[in-house]
């Protein structure tokens, strides 16, 4: 990380009216504009506008304490620091080689006033592509331990926008995504429909989750989200669905509280990342850039990795996880088949679910000492499988089901860390399926991030690559964790196997504009089969894409942890399509979007990581899209080949999803290729120098 | 352990009415009677009867379940299996060498009606001085995993019983007690007055905690407690004061549930001892009998204690637990001092309270994270003082107050027990002074329950002795955790300190027959300054006993794990009474207790481990008593030579609580001396042969 410099910056500071003060800052482009005021009565709003038009109009800031019990939300200023930051730095992996951290930063010193003189910094930083602002205790001699019963930030709209959300839920983000006007929002509906998502904890009517994607009347794209969530739990939000207004719910704790804080404290975040351009908004850094840089020094231990896994056997009922079944997939014979085909294709690992003992009854019962997470099935011979692993340059990946005991994992985590350790598996699969112990604790509360927060840090201490499903959606920590390589945290490819809703076309034209703006998402990518009843026949399941969207998946949802989703068996079937997973990396210096609207269409290519080749993913949504792809990011006057795995012109998501066409052109940076994508449809595209 | 029989016994198996069946069973001396009856309506109920006197009338048994919703309260009998027990075992430590472990066992074998045909099983164990009850649900198909919102137990009392009791309450135990018929229980309004208690989770008005110690009208003595709390919440009781009928309520967890089970599960045992001598009260051994064996099988490395500490200090306003005050109290220098004292005086070990950071804001904040237990303050040096202790022939006693953070404490113990190991520190006071962590969870919550049990599991694990205070009052469970030597769980003598209420000349005399049935407690005898102001001079505090009445309690209130809880500098005024500390074990082949009655005076004789010496403590109320000390305990025929520590003739505890007087005197088993104890008084005998 490399601090080019950090100054003083002018401000305009004007007064409107007899007391009420506004300290205005523009971006360093000049694009974005934030007013931050003190009203008359003592209230701090801000305000942002883009090229003068009003984002979000003046919204109020502050704390309702529960003890001691205040409410902070009138203030007098007691200073403002301003300063401009610019630097670079370089992520351990990521989507691009270097990345720019260019904000000016406004602090205001505030002291509450008829509420126990506490002091309050409120820290704006002020991106080209947005804003972020936290609220920071310092340490003061009255004011120490302190619990929050709510925070009152506002995200005040300037008018109806359209809207991408899912309800407002303390235990899961796995829901399909409603497109509606803000006025429209109706979460509970919407959430009773959802009859896939075995543990819900809904909010209000009213209430949404971030990352919020939106789209103004006028066609600004706004997006609202937090960036380094740590000793705090979720923010999500409330909509004033007449007043177009968003006001901050945090997830409480088992008794009702919110967060128990001590100073010096601060809040996460409150990013609004704000563009004319879509594309803008897939390729803003700003929440890395709001993050803490990487904790760990040597990074040497650190992969991207591409993998597959005994898992989708169990989705699609031909094994289970438990044994007593009698069909238990993770046996010593059935884990070699999907070594062999790992190390055949070049996969780095492969992830076995259903190792361990537990599985009998691992969900449904609130049962606190579910695993022990290093005792294996009678039938898994794990050095026998370490040992064939090894000798066929695979690793195994470990998977720690917790079933939502967070309490039991944390009383084990070193014991089955070190296994992991002793064997030689340096990656493991966490899972929070089910209700949370300690009880009355949710998935999203401060007690669970800092749970999440805590495995990570002793994942750093044994040297340990992290994957969360059923966890805290990201916020941008793996800046700071860069060992903790991805979460699921939304809903997934495997939804395709729900039983009823599943997923939509669009859903992945969406999921980049909400839940990947706070990190990389392990969607499992890669079904090949895609027909009716090819899963558990009784279920009627089916994947909601055309063949080639699934590889073109494997571009546009960024992650360093990308799987193969699929059987084996189901690769084999088509190892023509197979060769863009083995061929694609995990691993970029460049990415370009090339264009992109949300629930609509996306196309983004990306350079891989220290080669000159390139990838392209294009999706569409439940229409039909033309993508346009001009590929002037390629070296001037090079010829290089491509390798377009497309829809085939009578393929459509539903009624021929397996067809698809490849075809090998030379293109250069002058070329530009339109490319239909069939509904529900995509294109990948390897272009090797 | 040696069982040296169990046969079949004839029951006495009756027919009343058309439906009702009544087993009958005798105590193995006939003295107790139970009847077990399956009523008309399915109910099953149980009474217990002394002599053809009812104790306990026809008193209801069953379960309210949440999930499943089922209310288990009327069965059929599937069978009944009887059977006689009789066997001796040796406990590692205790007040006598061997015990009789001999009763009558009943299994209901039932079936719920008309609620999901569980299989129940009710289990009684009739002892000749009371009865034992627990309800067992055995493996089935078809009742797996289940929640209990209450267990329906009910103690249907036979009359208006002179009662002691307290608040019923989650979270403390540290009560005075109040004595007052059944009818004028009043638990609230006792509460309220109690100001000295930094936390109170009070029930309702007719909440009652056991053990609960009463008097029949007809002057039978009953006392209500339970054995073996393992995977269960506490037990309190709910008084109907109209129809003197006692029934459970177990403590909640965060979200209102009481009991997470799966089957085999079995609850705690329900104890009711019964006599028409006081003195039976305090020597049985039924509550013992119930619980399980030793966990451990090589119990050399377990050694009864007796012990000094750095912790009065703090008490009384000399030093501080922390050390931000200026006058912190654990400093290497001040230490030394107490291990000069302790070695000087033959004690084994000197607890240090305020070693380790944190102690700043420990207490008030529900503060996760408060201590490492690893990290010395920096004026503690860890290892001078081990060289020095070692040295001196003296062990240190490690300190963890975990201020209520359970979960902070188990993800720090393996770290901290290894601390000790490396150290060779064996003994461990722990701490649980706050609202508990996992928030909404109580002292007595099943979680708690299960976490004192696990920490005494892991101290098994590196071979440590545990006491711990603020933690479940105890249920017998020393016998199967015979490292766990003692607990704190009522008020304690640190009360005389305490700014309102305090103690009470009475409390000693009420303790054995109520805390202390459920296992040795930490009392912390042995202070040697006993007037006003001679603690924190504002607070008006003072002792509330003659200083005779000190030693006596190393008696009369048992423990392996004994503390002399006065400043070295008060004992060095009294060298004449300390002599009686340094001789006292605390360790006994037998023990007769001679006269007790609740309320009023105790008096107890114990034979010292391995030697010919006894022992004898007698106490009184805020009355005179007269002890009669029968020393027909004694071999015949055999002089002995006894040294009476005795309250002096003008000696008070409220006007004149440091008159003693010590002879010696010549016994023999012929002896008989009466002993006169002050207001508030006691007298302490050490008999050498």
């Amino acid at each position: 990380m490399k601090y080019l410099g950090t100054f003083l910056m002018v401000l305009c500071v004007s007064f409107i009216g007899l007391a009420q003060k506004t300290i205005e800052v523009n971006s360093p482009d000049s694009r974005l504009r934030l007013n931050v005021t003190l009203q008359q009565n003592g209230e701090v709003t801000y305000s942002v506008l883009l090229k003068n038009n009003a984002i979000i109009k003046p919204s109020s800031l502050g704390f309702r304490l529960s003890k001691p019990a205040l409410l902070l939300n009138h203030f007098k200023i007691v200073s403002v620091d301003t300063s401009t930051h610019y630097d670079t730095w370089t992520p351990v992996w990521g989507e691009v080689k270097t990345i720019t951290n260019h904000y000016k930063e406004v602090k205001l010193n505030l002291k509450s006033v008829n509420a126990g003189n506490v002091l309050v910094q409120i820290v704006f930083r002020l991106f080209n592509d947005g804003v972020g602002f936290s609220y920071e205790f310092p340490e003061q001699a009255n004011f120490k331990h302190f619990v929050v019963d709510e925070e009152l930030t506002q995200f005040n709209l300037a008018g109806n926008n359209k809207t991408f959300w899912i309800p407002g839920d303390y235990d899961t983000n796995e829901y399909l995504y409603n497109t509606t006007k803000f006025s429209d929002i109706h979460a509970l509906a919407a959430a009773h429909k959802e009859k896939d998502i075995a543990l819900q904890s809904l909010i209000a009517d009213n209430a949404i989750q971030t990352p919020l994607m939106m789209k103004t009347p006028e066609g600004i794209y706004v997006n609202i989200h937090e960036a380094a969530l740590v000793n705090y739990p979720v923010m999500h939000l409330l909509a004033d669905r007449k007043n177009f207004k968003l006001t901050t719910h945090l997830t409480p704790d088992a008794v009702g509280n919110k967060a128990y804080l001590q100073t010096p404290a601060k809040t996460p975040w409150r990013t609004i990342i704000i563009s004319d351009k879509a594309t803008d908004i897939l390729a803003s850094k700003t929440i890395l850039n709001l993050n803490e840089p990487s904790k760990i020094e040597n990074t040497s231990w650190i992969k991207p990795q591409k993998f597959i896994g005994m898992w989708w056997e169990m989705h699609v009922g031909k094994a289970t996880w438990e044994k007593s079944s009698g069909k238990h997939g993770a046996n010593t014979a059935n884990v070699k088949k999907y070594i062999d085909f790992a190390s055949e294709n070049g996969f780095d690992g492969v992830l076995v679910e259903g190792w361990n003992e537990g599985w009998e009854d691992w969900f449904g019962n609130w049962k606190e000492e579910v695993f022990d997470f290093v005792t294996p099935y009678a039938d898994y011979n794990l050095d026998e499988l370490l040992a064939y692993a090894k000798q066929k340059g695979v690793k195994l990946i470990m998977h720690h089901e917790t079933s939502g005991s967070a309490t039991n994992y944390e009383r084990r985590i070193d014991k089955a860390f070190q296994l992991m350790n002793e064997k030689g598996i340096n990656t493991v699969k966490t899972g929070y399926v089910g209700k949370i112990i300690p009880r009355g604790e949710h998935h999203d509360s401060q007690w669970m991030v800092n749970h999440y927060n805590r495995v990570a840090d002793k994942a750093i201490d044994y040297k340990i690559m992290l994957e969360a499903h059923e966890s805290v959606r990201p916020t941008g920590l793996h800046r700071t964790y860069p060992n903790w390589l991805a979460n699921e945290a939304a809903r997934g490819n495997e939804f395709n196997n729900a039983p009823t809703l599943g997923l939509v076309p669009e859903h992945e034209t969406i999921l980049p504009f909400t839940r990947l703006m706070g990190g990389p998402m392990d969607y499992t990518p890669g079904f090949f089969r895609m027909h009716l009843n090819q899963f558990v026949p009784e279920r009627k399941t089916r994947v909601r894409t055309t063949i080639a969207k699934q590889l073109a998946l494997y571009v546009t949802m960024y992650s360093p942890l990308q799987m193969a989703g699929d059987l084996p068996e189901n690769f084999n079937v088509h190892p023509d399509l197979l060769q863009f997973i083995k061929d694609v990396p995990v691993d970029w210096d460049d990415t370009k979007i090339l264009e992109a609207e949300p629930g609509d269409y996306i196309t983004i290519a990306r350079k891989q990581k220290g080669k000159d080749n390139w990838f392209v993913g294009a999706v569409s949504d439940e229409n039909t899209h033309k993508a346009t792809i001009n590929f002037n990011f390629l070296d001037k006057g090079t010829k290089y080949q491509a390798i377009i795995y497309r829809d085939a012109p009578n393929a459509d998501w539903n009624t021929n999803p397996e067809a698809y066409i490849i075809e090998k052109v030379m293109v250069d940076s002058n070329s530009i290729l339109s490319i239909n994508l069939a509904k529900g449809g995509g294109c990948a595209i390897s272009i090797f120098k």
